[in-house]
């Protein structure tokens, strides 16, 4: 009886029943990273359900899949759900730059008889004022941004709505500015994390940083709570960045192989082979650096990064390559994104790994040695 | 009375107590990492009668200055000691190679108006036979290699003296090595890491792994007791690595700025003023990747790295550059050696370090909200 209903006194003991939870309206302060489109509604829906923070990541979206979506997550929970915008620079185009890279990837497109190489475009829009007037009406408990925050015109009025507002730092620096500009909390992103490097301001190099030493630098200085990310896969990672002053973690590649997420077969067999010395930061999928396993396009593209056309043009070239690839049983242009910590993934749904991730923290917790 | 004299029963029960501290005959489960000739005997005797295990970093050493350090430090404690050396393989030399980065190197010889460039040659030993019986005449406690280990038949013997064996693994298959190889402990050094990557195996770019994750897959895949490195420098840091599952962990940076290491004004200077995203991986300072903050030859070599000679070669070409430069208050060609989290560091005794990092190790497990 006692342990299925705990008193508030007891619950306030607990080590996730703190400031982020309460702000967040969460039982654990465990989120799901957005991933874009591997992060399916069903994936976040059930990690809502299960008490952490489901999140979509919406910038590839068109507005009327925004909407729809929005729709389908909240009939599956009740519970707070982040929704996540893109905040990069529009891309310039550049012609001369747009025809050489088409020229390089030329080969490629042969070898799997296309013809036709699409034109160079923009695949995902920055946050903008459509985006935003559809955030104001839908209305989350939670907004994260990727590459800084928008504009304060924009900020003045989520906050203005009182959505709570996330945004990634991969520099103490970064992690400032963030603060500054209105955010609520803060992302540690470390130099382990899969998928893209939210580097903001500092510049990518700068922004390679562990999270061991990216996390307590970053707590030191800014006032605003701090999330960790980057090779958290189970309680052990948890339990670790707590005790480097995080109110919070935030798990993105732990929940790929989940069943509910949306990542193609080939990813999830190169996630269950992966090593964790295999993955790799690399520009050649979208033109911004981003983690994921080796591959040949990774490898190929190595050391030519300055012929990649500006962020996120480069996918509207390389996502046909990967389909048709794909369609044959081939990794090679799929962007496999992991992070380091790949391997210790658990391919089990995402309540049951919420619920492994929170008993595994309180059992670390339970046995140090401490008199 | 009960503070100042606790039973060995209650002793047991500190998060300190644990196999790894007994094997090395430690107080406390922490490292001072050898760091060549910036540890003194003064800095690593002073770490070990604080508890810890004090280093001497002795590859760059001649033979009886080797005798020497050992017979001082024996003489200001009675504690474990541990004597690092390097086990790279030894350099090919390239007359044209060495030719090539005498030229590239003149011009900054030139502005500092040194006349003549020195022979390129080897400035320190790889482990070898002398070494070896000096090793086994001293029999300190531990013994720890950086570049993997020597061979079989050195390890046999070290081992029929029981010299605890300890060498560092930047990847899961390294650390597997270590273990099948004889040694005793492994040391996983995450990417966070000041001074060189002790990578041995496997390839630089695989050996680029941030603690959050190299930790938790290396105790996962190895029977050994797992030291954990790169980017701890308090209390916060320590806490961590055992929630991921080390028994014991390994500072450098941390010390460095100790009183009792000897370390130039200049790096001291940089260290203090050093930023969390100003360190860089290079090979300009030695020929083989180490971290260190970033100044002038770092980035003037950056992308020319294949113009320089085998480590540990090239520092007789930069060393002498380097003191000129210093001589004259600039830092440009001095090897700043600094981990992710330099600008943590505290500029406080050995001892006064060592007892603030188990204080606040002690502090984080007592206030764990765990009910």
């Amino acid at each position: 009886m006692k342990e299925e209903n705990p008193t508030s006194q007891e619950i306030s003991m607990k080590w996730y029943a703190n400031s982020l939870s309460k702000a967040l309206g969460l039982k654990y302060p465990i989120i799901q990273a957005p991933m874009a489109s591997a992060a399916s509604v069903e994936l976040a829906a059930a990690v809502s359900n299960a008490g952490g923070l489901g999140s979509l990541g919406l910038s590839y979206h068109k507005l009327e899949n925004i909407i729809s979506d929005y729709n389908k997550i909240t009939n599956k929970t009740n519970h707070s759900v982040n929704l996540n915008f893109m905040t990069h620079k529009n891309p310039s185009i550049n012609v001369t730059k747009n025809k050489k890279f088409k020229n390089h990837i030329t080969k490629y497109y042969k070898e799997y008889g296309i013809n036709y190489i699409p034109k160079i475009n923009n695949t995902c829009e920055t946050f903008n004022t459509d985006q935003l007037n559809l955030l104001l009406h839908m209305n989350p408990k939670v907004v994260s941004f990727h590459f800084g925050l928008p504009k304060a015109s924009f900020i003045k009025k989520i906050k203005e709505q009182n959505i709570y507002i996330i945004s990634s730092a991969t520099t103490v620096e970064e992690a400032k500015i963030l603060e500054n500009s209105g955010a609520d909390a803060v992302i540690a992103q470390g130099f382990e994390a899969g998928g893209h490097r939210g580097t903001f301001h500092s510049s990518y190099k700068e922004g390679e940083i562990g999270l061991f030493s990216l996390l307590p630098q970053i707590v030191d200085n800014v006032q605003l709570p701090v999330i960790a990310a980057g090779g958290i896969a189970d309680g052990r990672g948890i339990a670790a960045a707590f005790m480097l002053g995080a109110k919070g973690v935030q798990l993105g590649t732990a929940f790929l192989t989940c069943p509910e997420a949306s990542v193609h077969p080939l990813w999830i067999k190169a996630l269950n082979n992966s090593k964790e010395r295999e993955t790799r930061i690399t520009s050649a999928f979208t033109g911004r650096p981003a983690r994921g396993i080796v591959n040949r396009l990774l490898r190929e593209m190595d050391g030519k990064e300055n012929i990649l056309p500006d962020f996120p043009t480069v996918g509207s070239i390389i996502k046909p390559l990967a389909n048709s690839a794909s369609l044959i049983g081939d990794e090679d242009f799929l962007s496999l994104w992991a992070g380091q910590s790949a391997p210790m993934s658990q391919n089990i749904p995402a309540r049951d790994l919420i619920e492994k991730l929170v008993k595994e923290v309180s059992d670390i917790f339970k046995n140090i040695k401490n008199n």
